[in-house]
This record gives C-alpha cells, sequence and structure tokens, in this order.
C-alpha cells in the first residue's frame, strides 16, 4: 500500500485475533516507533514449532526509519520476539522498564546476542523524535514495571495500554490513574487497549484475595507445601515468598525459568528475603512445616518441575500422602487434559490438591475484566478505539463495551494484523493492508518450515511414512532387484511381514508396467505412489507418505526422488 | 492369576481412570458376563490413532465361559468397541435395550459384520444361567432406554449402574427409583457407580431446564436458527425437534452422526414428526424464521458441519449476519481451543452466539453429580463400593463420597483397569491383577501400532526424517558415490540446499571412516546416524529421525537399513 507524507499510521505485527506476539508500530513519514516484540507458542497441530513470531518483513523494507522499540512490561508475548528481531533488523535502542531490562539481558545472553543499546525507562522519562515523541504511564499487571505508552505525532495522540487490570489494593504501586486522566484530559485521538478479559464481567478480584487465601492455607497446613504457578507472575511469587517468611518456612524453587525470574526480581529489588531459598538437599533436612517447594508446571508440562514430581520420575523431592499441592494459577486454554492428567498422578500419591476451582481465591488474572477496560475508555476517553491484546471475539466484544463508553460505533475498529490505521489531523479511518503473516521458529531456525513440511510432518504423525528403493538398470530398461520398503511410524514391522513382502511385489509390478514403455523417473515414482497408496489405503486405512526412491545401478547415479 | 473354585470375581478391562472404553466382567467358575463394550477417542498426543478399545485377550483366553455381552445403552463408550470384540473373540449373544440395538446394527452393518445373536432386552427381561443371572432397571441418561445391571451371583448381588442422572421432571421416562429400592432392600454386595461427575457438586439441571431456555430462545429470535450439540443426546434431539414443531419450524440437519441417531430415534419412536426434517434446497427456499438447523460440531471438530459452515467451506448453507448460533453442549476437556477458533469464526461473520456460559440453562449433563450419586448409594446401599467411570480423582472423590454414606472406607475400592475383585460369602477382597492394557485401533487395525511405532510418529511429527542413501561396493569397500539425502517435514528444501549438501558431504566422510576397517552394516549406519544427529542438532536444533540405507550395488543387493 502506499504510505502519504505527513500522514500518522498505526498497525499491528501481531497481537491481533490471537494473544500473543504482540507488536504494534507507529509510523510517521520516515520515522517508526514499534510497542513490544513478543512470541506466540503455538498449539499442539503446529507441530515442531517452537515459537511463531511476528513477520519482520515490513520491518526490514523499513529499517531506516526506525527509531527504537519501546517495551510495555517483561512477559514472553511482548518481549520474546526481540532475539528475532535482533537477528533480522537493525534496530537502534530498546527502551524497556527496569525489571523487563533484566529479563531481557538474560535472554540476550542465553543466545550469545551481544545488543549494547538496551536502556531502561520510567515514568518520568520523555522521547522526543523530529514528529514522534513517546511517554509512560504505570499500570498494573502480574508484574511489576508494566506500563502503557502514549506516543504523540502531528495528527494526534495514540495511547497503547499495555496489559493491566485495575487493582485498588495492588500488591505492587498503584496504576498512574491520575496521569491517565491528565492524558486523557489533553485529548487522546487513538487508544488500543487490552482485551484479554473483554468477556468477563465485573471487576477482576485484587492479588490481595489471593494474599488472604495463601495466608489461610498456611495457617491451616503443617505439612510441606508445594505451588506451582506461572514463573512470569512476580508479584505471586513475591506473595508466596512474604508468606512463607512470615510462616518461618524456607523455599526451594524447581525450574528454571521460575529461578530466573526469581533471581532478576530480587536483582531489582521486587522480592526481598534472599536468604529464605535453599537448595533441596538443605530443604529435605528440614521438618515438614519448614518448607515450601515453588514450582513450574501449573499448566501440566510434561517436562516441568510439578508434572515429574507428580509422576515421581523427580529426584529432588519424593511426595508423602499429607504432602499440600497447590495450583496458584489457571487453565489456559488447551491445557485442560494436560493439567487433568498431573491432578490424577497427584491423588494417586494421596496428597491433597487445591486449585482455583476448589479455591477461587488462590489465584487472579493479571488483565482487566470489563469494568476496568470501561475504566481505561473513561480515563482516556478517546475519540477512536481499537481493541488489541486478543482473539476476535475479545476484540468485538471490547469494541461493543467502547460504544457503551459513548464511543461512535464507526469510531471502534476491530481489526486484523496487518491493517493498517491512517490518522490525519485527528481524523482515523483504514487506510490498507501490509503482509503480517505468523512466522515459525523450530529449533533455532526462523521460518524455514513452510506449510509444506507441516503438512508432511502431520501425515507423518498420523501414518507415518513408506520408503520404497528400487535399482533399476537404466540403460538396460531392467529392475535389477525386487524393491525395498522400509518404514517409520508405519505399522509394526514383526508383525507385518507380509504385508511389507506384499508391498514389495506391488511395487515391483508397478515398475516394471511402467518401464516397459521407456524409462522416465518421474513416471515410475507416480506409478509406485499410486499403487501402494491405494493398496494401503484399502488394507490398512492409513495414508502414509510414500518416498519412492529409483537408484540407476550401472551408472552409480545417485537417488532421485521427487 | 489364580481363579478359584466358586468365588466370584468382577474386574474392569476399561473403564477406570478414565472416561471411556467402558467394560466390565462377572465371573463365576465357567460363567462370564460382560457389561458393555465401549471405544475412547484418544487425546492428541496418541497420534494418527483412531480409538483405543480394551484389552481382550483375558475374554480369547476365556471364551468358552462367555455366557453374553449386556449393553447398558447406546453411547460409544458403551458399544464402540462390539465390531472389534466380534472380530477378535467369540461372543454367543448380545443383550441390549432399543435404541442400543438399533446403533448397533447401524455399526456392524457399515463394516459389513454380520451378527444374528443381538436381542432386545427391556426391565422386564431377567437372563439365568446356571450361576449368573442378570436382570434391569432403568435409569436416566442423555440417551432413551438406559439401564442399571443387576448380577446375581452365589456369592452375593452385584450391581452396575451404567450411565445416569437422576431427573425428577425428565424428557423420557423416569428411572426406576423403586425397583433401585427394592434391589437394594433385598441386598447388594457390591456397587459399581458412574464416578463421571463426582467432582461436581449438587444435583445436576434437569433437562426440562434446557427446555425452557430452548422456548425462550425460540421466542426471542426470527432469524435463522443453527444449533449444535452431541449426536448422542437423543433427548436434546427431541427438544429441539418438539420446540421447532411448536414455533413452526423445520429442521435441516447436517452431519452423518446426527442423522444416524435421528433416524434410529425415528424408527424406535423417541423422536415423532417425521415430516418436520426437510433437505437443504428446501430449507433455503423457506424465509428465516421458519427454520432450524441442527449440525454437529459442538466441539470444533474441523470437519464437522458448524466448523465448515463458520469457516465458510459448506456448501449448503452461508451464514448470514443476523443468524443465531445455538451451542447446546459442554466442552470436553481438550476441545476448549477448537470451539473458541469456532466462535471466532462465527464472530467474524458477525452471527450471535450462544454458548453455556453465556447462557447457563442451554446444556446440562448427562451424568449426575454428587447429591445423585449419594441418592444412588442410599437407594442400593452395598455393603462394599467400586467406583466406574472415571478419571482417577473422580473415582477417588466418588468413594470419599461412599464414605459419607455409611460404607466403611475399607470397603470402598478404587481401582485401575485389570485389577479383580473376589467376592466369596458376602465378602470382597482385592485378589489379584490380570493384563488390561489400551490396545490402539489406526484406520481398520487393531493393535499392529506398537510404542515404537508412535515413538517414531513423534519424531517425525516434530522433526521430520532424513533418508541417507548410499551405495557401496562391499567386495572392493569402495563408496561408490555422494550419498544421497532425502527429507521430508525437516526443513524447506529449496531454502537450504546447502544444509543438504553438507549432510552428504558428512555422510561420505562417516561411510569412508567406517568401511576402512572392513565393511559392517550396522557399523555404518551407526557411524551416519550419531555424525548426521550431532551436526543437524547444533545447525538446526532438530532431532529428526535419521535412516540411512546402504546398498551393496555390485552384488545387486537389496537395501538393508535398522
Amino acid at each position: 500500500m502506499n504510505f502519504k507524507k505527513d500522514e500518522t499510521y498505526v498497525l499491528a505485527l501481531g497481537g491481533l485475533g490471537e494473544v500473543g506476539k504482540n507488536m504494534y508500530l507507529v509510523m510517521h513519514n520516515d520515522e517508526i516507533v514499534i510497542t513490544d516484540a513478543g512470541v506466540i507458542f503455538p498449539g499442539d497441530e503446529l507441530m515442531g514449532i517452537d515459537y511463531v513470531i511476528p513477520d519482520f518483513s515490513f520491518l526490514k523494507e523499513n529499517e531506516s526509519k526506525i527509531k527504537g522499540l519501546f517495551i510495555t512490561h517483561g512477559h514472553e508475548d511482548h518481549i520474546g520476539g526481540i532475539p528475532y528481531l535482533l537477528q533480522t533488523v537493525n534496530i537502534p535502542a530498546i527502551y524497556a522498564p527496569n525489571q523487563a531490562v533484566g529479563l531481557i539481558k538474560r535472554k540476550l545472553e542465553d543466545r550469545g546476542i551481544k545488543y549494547n543499546n538496551l536502556f531502561v525507562y520510567t515514568e518520568k522519562n520523555k522521547y522526543k523524535y523530529k514528529y514522534l515523541s513517546v511517554e509512560f504511564f504505570q499500570t498494573t499487571h502480574s508484574i511489576p514495571d508494566s506500563h502503557g505508552i502514549c506516543i504523540h505525532s502531528p495528527n494526534g495522540t495514540i495511547v497503547t495500554t499495555g496489559d493491566f487490570k485495575f487493582d485498588l489494593t495492588p500488591i505492587g504501586p498503584m496504576s498512574n490513574i491520575h496521569k491517565m486522566a491528565k492524558i486523557g484530559d489533553e485529548g487522546v485521538t487513538l487508544l488500543l487497549s487490552d482485551s484479554t478479559n473483554a468477556l468477563s464481567s465485573g471487576f477482576s478480584n485484587s492479588e490481595s484475595k489471593v494474599d488472604e487465601a495463601l495466608e489461610e492455607l498456611f495457617n491451616k497446613h503443617n505439612s510441606r507445601i508445594i505451588i506451582a504457578t506461572f514463573a512470569s507472575n512476580i508479584y505471586r511469587l513475591k506473595h508466596i515468598v512474604d508468606t512463607c517468611k512470615r510462616h518461618g518456612r524456607k523455599i526451594c524453587v524447581f525450574g528454571r525459568s521460575m529461578e530466573n525470574n526469581i533471581e532478576i526480581s530480587i536483582e531489582g529489588g521486587y522480592i526481598k528475603h534472599k536468604d529464605i531459598f535453599i537448595s533441596p538437599e538443605e530443604a529435605n533436612r528440614l521438618p515438614d512445616n519448614k518448607i515450601c517447594f515453588l514450582c513450574t508446571g501449573s499448566q501440566g508440562e510434561p517436562l516441568a518441575a510439578l508434572s515429574r514430581i507428580a509422576g515421581g520420575t523427580f529426584r529432588h523431592i519424593k511426595l508423602k500422602s499429607d504432602d499440600i499441592v497447590v495450583f496458584s494459577s489457571s487453565t489456559i486454554p488447551g491445557n485442560a487434559i494436560s493439567i487433568s492428567r498431573t491432578i490424577n498422578k497427584l491423588y494417586l500419591k494421596g496428597v491433597t490438591v487445591y486449585t482455583s476451582s476448589s479455591l477461587e481465591d488462590i489465584h487472579t488474572s493479571g488483565h482487566g475484566n470489563e469494568e476496568e477496560l470501561k475504566l481505561m475508555l473513561r480515563l482516556i476517553k478517546p475519540k477512536y478505539f481499537m481493541p488489541f491484546h486478543g482473539e476476535y471475539r475479545m476484540l468485538k466484544h471490547h469494541a461493543d463495551l467502547a460504544t457503551l463508553c459513548d464511543i461512535p460505533k464507526e469510531n471502534t475498529f476491530v481489526l486484523e494484523n496487518g491493517d493498517v490505521l491512517a490518522i490525519k489531523d485527528g481524523v482515523v479511518s483504514k487506510a490498507g493492508h501490509i503482509t503480517a503473516d505468523d512466522i515459525y521458529v523450530d529449533g533455532n531456525r526462523i521460518g524455514d518450515v513452510s506449510n509444506a513440511v507441516m503438512r508432511d510432518r502431520k501425515i507423518m504423525a498420523n501414518d507415518g511414512i513408506v520408503v520404497v528403493i528400487a535399482n533399476i538398470d537404466v540403460k538396460n530398461g531392467k529392475l535389477m532387484t525386487l524393491p525395498s520398503i522400509i518404514t517409520r511410524g508405519f505399522v509394526q514391522v514383526n508383525e507385518n511381514i507380509e504385508l511389507l513382502k506384499k508391498l514389495e511385489h506391488i511395487s515391483k509390478e508397478a515398475i516394471n508396467k511402467t518401464i516397459k514403455t521407456g524409462i522416465n523417473y518421474s513416471d515410475i515414482k507416480n506409478e509406485i505412489t499410486n499403487v501402494l497408496t491405494s493398496y494401503i489405503s484399502n488394507q490398512t486405512g492409513r495414508k502414509p507418505i510414500i518416498l519412492p526412491v529409483i537408484m540407476d545401478v550401472k551408472k552409480n547415479s545417485k537417488a532421485t526422488t521427487n
């Protein structure tokens, strides 16, 4: 699309129609300001894919315009894409709040990426470019130092909330509702606001409620307490530490992401009582009422600490039947079965399990519900509204909330990644679309798993692969020997000798039939594929990949395949 | 284990520690009575597996003792295993209630299985063998003709409930609580009872509540109504038909399982108004307020009617923005993401969506909650209790409920599939264990997908396969040409030519190194596998299957592999 001079553009490379990989751009002439660079963790259907990241090609094409990347807070769906972004695009500077800087530094170190332009911002900072300027306001979320970002442009002010809730009895500092009110009073053209919990009515519970629930649990039980929670929920970790301190329990931490977050939070001063943390060996020497284990695995992730503890394969701790296991967490959609599997294993060991369904106040979300979203809309009182950070129905519902808060329906924009809004003299309109695909990361390589590769993985996952190897004497038009069949993931070989023998003979017939009329590799391969596919489907109901390999023996040629 | 003369044995081949593949046996000397033969639909981690069925090997070994298979009701988790059972074991007779007989017949016809010993039972029937005798009592569930089964043995009476709820304002007939009370009064040694909803407190909603909710919806809307529900929930289908009849709407059905169930229910007289059903063409000619579409896909199954309607790929119906879509269903754990995907697509089309979270009474479960489970325990008042039909924590909680209902804790048995209870003179004890594995059905073949095959499928699903083909002149100890690399599901080939070239050269070096000291196929293959695994892991972070194929060119030998 064409970008016009002196218009201001707003678009998302990720975060619309999904919860994750947040990345939003504001562009004016030769200036681009980026907000966040997240990843999303793919569902089971993206086999073998570790992360999905935004498509950086628009940024690559406009590299020279980039002024900086501004991070709202240190969660993976806002910072996880940074290592990949830095590998692809020259980013002159990254500005992030203190806790996020700690997490980004660790992330870059882990991957051996050197980057010297990472700076801490606070609410007091303001960054001014020729056209655009950037300032911040403190919000409340489940991690310290969360901020909303306010970008002033010649065509009007754009506010992005980042992730937020309103917690009027927060564990950390209060949201800066006065600064929000001031920004709102000065006039905001466009608000982009967090839609994660747009489908939840009312006002979310305060973290202080969780504190009370934890206190009650600790009062009630003298046995060992094992708590699983999100490693990224720093305020929850702080709670647990403070509660243990009050109750004279030491803490033993299991899980790398949990350890990282705690270390960085101690460095940042968010978590105190450094001496409360002990090793598994020390823990096992303490009486039961003096110890708390804090671990990853609240989503039933098979390799996380809690799953291994539940399965009895964790070296450092063996469950006792009077242990208490607490899930201080919610069920992320898609994880219900793995969580349930972990809980069943815990029950088998006889331990007592608390989850948010048996003890409601043991968890609260870091995202605001309907009433909090309305409060943000009322404080910022924008002329136009673009819900972000959510699946389509969340965005849609959030837009409906905005119309209840006096924003005309035609001034709300429920968009997809890549859709571009143009702002000209305070008027916002839809201007076009740029490419903003999902980019897959598998292992350490970006984007080299294409849809064709994914399709092959899916077929092999369901039905395996059948490799047919045929030696042909091309010069004399002769199949030299019975073709060989090798399979993986198809059938149990030792119980299907006859079937596999039959496949060899069918392949032989297919080849002999085809080479009668001259040798054409692709004809031979097509014929083998067709007859085997049909025979196998009839016999087994399966459709494995058929991979014919033809070798010209006499020529000592290399194998060819399709 | 040893089975003693004149003792009565009770065991599960499936249904303990899982919701599905129910199959329970009662054995006394040379008599076996089987209750149910179900399947379970596997989770995503069992790649390519269509069903899991019980292990029939104990039945095969004791084939001559089998008197009959008694079916409690016609749901897949109680009848789905029958075709596989009949292929494996000689079953002299199957007795099932009317609706189940219809479904079993259709199932056997579909698979071309001839079986002439399928009989309808009613509550009035009683089957007597030398030692064991079988009678029935009517229960309420989401399908007509659900029954509990009462088996009298020389050592005491055993009652299995099948699936049940207590609905005091049911759509079909009332549960026969008087017969249950009578059986209880006469003395029951062991009760096996449905644990599906043991974790839900209170008393489940009556189906009549759903009727009211539907009525309200139909009163409110004049646009087209599209309802997705479980095809197996016959009472729900009956509701919808009756509601449409009252409101002058015709019904168009999409989805094969839905059509089957409706046909069989019409034949059985459970659903009336046969003339209400019309074709898609007729439907599209009617005004919006005269039509209701009834379809499969309430769990977001990608190929089901509703998912295709939502995605716009369904030939017969295109969504309009004033359409109403109703999920008259719950979210089965594991399906949250696919349901959410379907709902997002529906929102994108602008339609209004009702689910049980926005309209609570639009669905109720067919299984009883805590209070109903207690009522069953009180009516049957067994001396011993074995919870069945549920995951471990459900069974455990159900056993706890039993102790609240005056059954001593030591008289409750939370067991696993294959665990055997012995009854001798009214005293129940754990007697041993027999094999009761999960048997996988992939396509039309039973049990030939071993764990090794599953492991290969998982690796290929995540990282693909790399086939290395090497021509070796064994006699002269010489690699004839550069080995060929063929991959599927590994990397996008055209963008990784260099990587693949490098793999060929590494393979060559590995082979040359190994054959220096003589040709040993397995040494060569191990060396190729080792060096490629390590190189690929370093370069890409992936661990595909490495499949080396060695060919002795001069000998025209067949390919060998490990």
